[in-house]
């Protein structure tokens, strides 16, 4: 079965737990935005990815499942958080919850999704050894995704943000959170200490090379947001591209940047992103990401290469995978 | 020692290991807020509560600390996000880590809060099978309590809001959380399942007890939130006295309570609040509220007198002590 095709299996029994743990036909006021939010969309990539590892590398999935869930569970925990602290009013041409349920809502259904990703992991059918070891995956990886978050709402304000700052910020709020599926299956299927330290290492430079080509999608397809170029203009977003250029640019053009970086995002014209746009096409910014985004993942399959397990198959494809179309 | 003192010496080494959990002076986005907010007071008596049934039980609170801090830090996210969800701008007279630092620093610092409070059960220096029996203690208590603030948040616009209904809130968002710490420190000490459920069921009284009690003292001294008398009539809070009135009064008198709550919280005025008093009055609504709290602290003393240990002072202290000032 190819990765394709795994997530789409995997993704079913996914979606199948995941109505289990909250009936979607429950109208009260955590469900009902819970699955508001479940229905814009999702493909289910990261627990999916915690099966497919696992099975690899000879675990039991149905050992697995419970934290898959929990990962996917998380995830749209800080979907639903990240809304509300970017204001962001539309994801998949839907409203967002805070903006269809109240902030108050918003938060609080976001909190219930958390309550219910450790109610999952606390109901895995493993050893009491490996149940503790996946609630400290999930802790860490919760934590540190929180702190990367904190970096990431104040680093508009940063007139010195540079690439180091932003790789600090995307490793702990992408990295822990893209190897911590891989981690968990693979700490189900019982490998060694090693292991497990070489898919965290995995994560922290896929997680990054993720982000920078998501950075460079809003700029040339746009992410979907309700489909226009430029959304992370818009919010202020400091990205990749955004950290580069302030690095090499003139004084001028570092001051036009980051003016438009601190402008409100209604009072962000579409002038302001082609100017932004011109200003990346001067420092050949996009380019530099690329490469820079190419190298990470050139890190990456070396660090797979340096996994102690015989076949790594899995991990190669799951790193093309997600250098290719991860969303 | 009385639970006074006990509250003072062990509150004291709850401050020390939260200063090690988070670092005060460490200036970031996290630390920041939850330091600006943990300053606004907190006499920490819930973790003291744990630490004190534990000592009582027979237990070593070096194994129940942990835990004890857990539940603290969880109480503080809640007044976090519930300040964010109620739209409270002042807490005990200093700007709400929402108003201080924005809504989106604030929610993220709220998460941050439960991620330090699960990796510090997880340090717990107790077997895994208690360390588990903790977690998910934490978690159910977790879950449940917001569970209660879903149904709080929404209370108000329901018209045939019901004591049973206000009874469902009140037992999930107080009473699990009240129960939580007793229920940790008696786990670590080696008690029953027996013992364990009966703290439970000790919430189930207590929480709501303490609740009307709070609800009262809104309109009879003021609860500290700038001092005035009616803040919960302002923000539009089904209290129990909202509650048993709308059961009791007349259509009009009903018309007019459901009116002053649906107003949003600044077009509420001090002759709105008077008039909320005039038919609470008129219903004996004060004097109800203070019988059915009376009742429900018989109840806890009941289910106290059926708690399989043999000597109950611990737990007679705890409820005399909540009854009377705890806040």
């Amino acid at each position: 079965m190819s990765i394709e095709e795994s997530i789409k299996t995997y993704g079913a029994r996914i979606d199948a737990l995941l109505k289990e743990t909250i009936p979607p036909d429950k109208k009260d006021f955590l469900s009902e935005p819970i699955w508001h939010h479940m229905h814009t969309g999702g493909k289910r990539i990261r627990p999916a990815l915690c099966l497919i590892t696992c099975e690899a590398l000879g675990g039991n999935i149905d050992e697995a499942i419970h934290f898959a869930l929990a990962i996917e569970v998380m995830h749209n925990m800080f979907l639903m958080h990240d809304d509300i602290e970017d204001g962001d009013t539309v994801r998949r041409d839907q409203p967002t919850v805070w903006v269809k349920y109240g902030i108050a809502n918003a938060v609080n259904a976001g909190d219930y999704l958390l309550a219910c990703a450790f109610k999952s992991i606390l109901e895995s059918p493993v050893t009491l050894e490996n149940k503790i070891k996946l609630l400290q995956v999930f802790t860490l990886t919760y934590g540190k995704t929180v702190e990367g978050q904190a970096l990431d709402i104040n680093a508009r304000a940063a007139e010195d943000y540079s690439v180091d700052k932003y790789m600090e910020m995307v490793q702990l709020k992408t990295g822990y959170y893209l190897a911590c599926g891989m981690v968990g299956g693979a700490i189900v299927s019982g490998v060694s200490e090693q292991v497990v330290e070489k898919i965290w290492m995995l994560g922290k430079t896929m997680g990054p090379a993720f982000q920078i080509r998501d950075d460079l999608i809003d700029l040339t397809h746009g992410k979907g947001r309700g489909g226009a170029i430029g959304s992370d203009v818009k919010e202020g977003k400091a990205s990749f591209l955004y950290s580069y250029t302030l690095g090499v640019a003139s004084q001028t053009d570092k001051k036009r940047l980051h003016d438009i970086m601190l402008k409100p995002r209604d009072e962000t014209t579409d002038d302001d992103i082609k100017s932004v746009l011109e200003v990346y096409k001067k420092y050949n910014t996009l380019k530099h990401a690329q490469d820079y985004a190419d190298n990470l993942i050139k890190q990456a399959y070396k660090t797979i290469d340096d996994i102690p397990v015989e076949d790594k198959t899995v991990f190669k494809e799951i790193a093309s995978f997600m250098a290719h179309r991860m969303s």
